[in-house]
């Protein structure tokens, strides 16, 4: 059984949502305060999840021409104001570095919260002809932005991130880039992170400052919170005309080019988090785990236990896996508790029984399922149920999506759903900014999407009553 | 033969060593000034050799125990103010941030120039007992120094690295972690980067602020001035004590930890341009080049040529190499300036005449050869040509290195070997700080490093006559 010294430190979700998750944070060390005020320092767990994201994110960037390049850290004051709305949305969030060397700077630089300024700035002088298009760059890198309130992963005054930026000869082509990189988002964050996603466009009181289209994909945590997971805007080219981004066409003639963006957040730490997490501790997709199987010896100081342990751990690692021994000398009860607070999908049992009858035994993080194994059948079996975990979890995570998921055709409906069965409500909408704002503030409920998959719930906005034009996705949000 | 038009542009080595090596950053588009003054952008060419440093050095990191992690980028100032002999060394070149959200800041922060500080700040909350030692962490980086003069990659206001920060529970042990560190940045250096390197120990003169050792590597670059390549640092418990970083130890007493660092820069793409490169611009070694073989058709419109390099390009991926087709519309001569420009090692010329003949025309970007390779032995001849070509580099850069060392036994000898014939001059050393001072002031030479490989040059000290203690490589450096 697991040691419930170490798991009665988490707090119950149910009973406070907010705490449950500080606790499992803290307790699976994913990351810790530090002593600058509003920053995180992400621990070695945090950072191997960040790491596994960051390389299937980067391969599969790469499989589509991204080239990964360094743009500076500060940016000039004079840059970021070269596009209006852009420096409206940012400046009031920005750090400024007044100083340098000892000597007040002639000009102040905010530490960059994004990097379109520089980038345009850089493609300003790359871009001379169509032969230099387009232009497909990404960074990994870390953004400051001052927020009031934060908390680990959401909500950071420095996050890392990877924030892609290209320019393209048309239009379509930059909107094309614009949605394969959402697509690469969802899949990604479907596929590995197993949390089931809403795709859409945001409306244009929610969309990135400076951008003509903004897409998203929303995912829903365990609080009936929506948490926005990964955006990708089209500039059109209003940044391309602020910074004076212009090619050479085949026709030889001087055109503005068409600029997108897209990026993904340490942030999706949190969300795996808040998807997957129990009063237990983390739950970690194996796709995504930094180790996946944690071996546990029984008895272990008994002859021939822990060779069995190391053995079984080398077989696995052949097989690909990602394996670790516990052999410390912490009692089976609190290292039982200590795997399901990290999230390790699989536990294997192994001690003088089980070597003498020839098994171990497989304990599922997820469902905690019980599975005997002879060591012939290890490999095999292993892989198979990692598979199912993978599977299982990402069907869990649905359904509690199409649960949270509930329609309303009108505002008093909506409200109400919101307030008790939490999640997204599906409404229409007649394309009014006044109407979002009404909602906003009469309830704090936002539009989260406007979905690719539209639905005709009724004919008239859930708002004013007017005619509708879409259907939109509304919730909380973090 | 290769185009002049691209050649032409870059100014030879001997005319201007320093207008060289711009020129070469910038024709192989490795990186390119910003509108952000002592910053560069990093360019695709640029970056994709920083993630071929990043992948191999981190994969031995890890092999030793390493973990990564994310620590804040802003430094409060009371914070870096802690460690006397740090700040010191800090403070002068620093960028503050002195607002934040629209608000003066409190007290002001420093943009991370290194983050001892922030180590240690942690340490302290994490380290408990002995169980928790030792810690071995590191993070990939950039810092901002604010230098007044700049050079791309060599110095400029942010830079890319990894620190690495460790604490241990003795001082051998952290002595041991320093040395590892410092052998496997030297070792990469060598067999990757093919740049011969001297290992050694810094004086206090030029050790870390707040180090009470610094070991360095140091290569030689190809106008004679020596590049320090890679620092590992001991701290004994000065930091500890400073930021109270105690363990319980088994005897039950309360003890200071000790503590190393040490990083490894992007300057180091700039030392890979001045021990390589030459009048046609960069030369990569195959082991860390992004693209090890160019292969570039003759008269490519002639029918099967094109579909000819493809299926090479093809086979040669399928045995492991790194292979591009240059299909573009530019003539075979521009193609070839351009191959060498980029430095690319391995150009493969294959056209009508050759498919008729079966075979291709292999090119070394370091010699100049040709070798003519049939088909059916491609994969196994380009095999070998990398493999020569990743030890005749290294070869010529050791001939260069040991050809440019030589020895003095008193300064004028010193002074005239390093403003004739450049490079390192070993000279003994009687351990005092005011004969480098008298001998920087006088000449601009410096100490490089006490080696490990000791020798007895003579029995004096080169400056001032007193018996020697140590023999020292002395030098300009970068």
């Amino acid at each position: 059984m697991a040691d419930k010294k170490l798991v009665e430190q988490i707090t119950p979700m149910e009973e406070d949502f907010a705490q449950w998750y500080t606790d499992v944070v803290k307790k699976a060390e994913l990351c810790d305060y530090s002593s600058v005020k509003g920053f995180m320092v992400i621990r070695p767990a945090g950072y191997a999840l960040w790491e596994n994201y960051m390389k299937v994110l980067d391969q599969k960037f790469k499989e589509t021409g991204v080239q990964n390049v360094a743009m500076p850290m500060l940016i000039p004051e004079s840059l970021l104001q070269k596009e209006k709305d852009h420096v409206e949305g940012f400046a009031p969030e920005v750090a400024w570095v007044t100083e340098g060397g000892a000597k007040k700077l002639e000009e102040r630089m905010c530490v960059r919260p994004t990097s379109e300024t520089l980038f345009c700035d850089y493609f300003s002088k790359v871009v001379k002809s169509y032969r230099d298009l387009p232009q497909v760059l990404n960074q990994w890198v870390s953004v400051v932005r001052w927020e009031k309130t934060t908390r680990p992963f959401l909500r950071t005054r420095e996050f890392l991130w990877q924030e892609g930026h290209t320019v393209h000869a048309t239009l379509e082509e930059a909107e094309e880039r614009t949605k394969q990189m959402l697509n690469i988002y969802a899949d990604f964050t479907e596929e590995y992170l197993a949390i089931p996603v809403v795709r859409g466009q945001k409306t244009d009181k929610e969309k990135f400052a400076g951008a003509v289209a903004t897409y998203t994909i929303e995912a829903l945590m365990h609080d009936g919170q929506a948490l926005q997971c990964g955006t990708s805007h089209n500039f059109g080219s209003d940044f391309a005309k602020a910074f004076d981004v212009q090619f050479l066409d085949k026709d030889n003639k001087l055109k503005p080019v068409y600029e997108t963006s897209w990026g993904y957040t340490t942030r999706m730490i949190g969300a795996l988090i808040m998807v997957h997490g129990d009063d237990s501790g983390l739950k970690l997709p194996p796709k995504i785990a930094p180790v996946q199987i944690n071996i546990v010896p029984i008895q272990q100081k008994k002859e021939g236990v822990l060779d069995k342990a190391y053995e079984l751990k080398s077989k696995l690692i052949e097989s690909g896996f990602r394996v670790k021994v516990d052999d410390s000398d912490k009692s089976p009860g609190f290292k039982f508790a200590d795997s399901e607070v990290r999230g390790i999908p699989l536990r294997i049992e192994v001690g003088p029984k089980d070597i003498e009858q020839g098994h171990a035994v497989l304990v599922r993080r997820d469902t905690r399922e019980k599975i005997q194994v002879s060591f012939e059948n290890l490999e095999t079996e292993t892989a198979k149920v990692l598979e199912s975990i993978q599977n299982d979890m990402f069907q869990a995570a649905k359904k509690f999506l199409e649960e949270h998921t509930s329609s309303a055709t009108n505002m008093d409906e909506l409200v109400e759903i919101v307030n008790t069965k939490r999640g997204f409500v599906k409404a229409m909408w007649c394309g009014c900014r006044e109407c979002e704002d009404k909602l906003k503030e009469m309830s704090g409920i936002t539009s989260r999407c406007i979905p690719f998959n539209q639905e005709q719930i009724s004919d008239t906005c859930v708002v004013c009553g007017k005619p509708a034009t879409k259907m939109v996705y509304w919730g909380r949000a973090y």
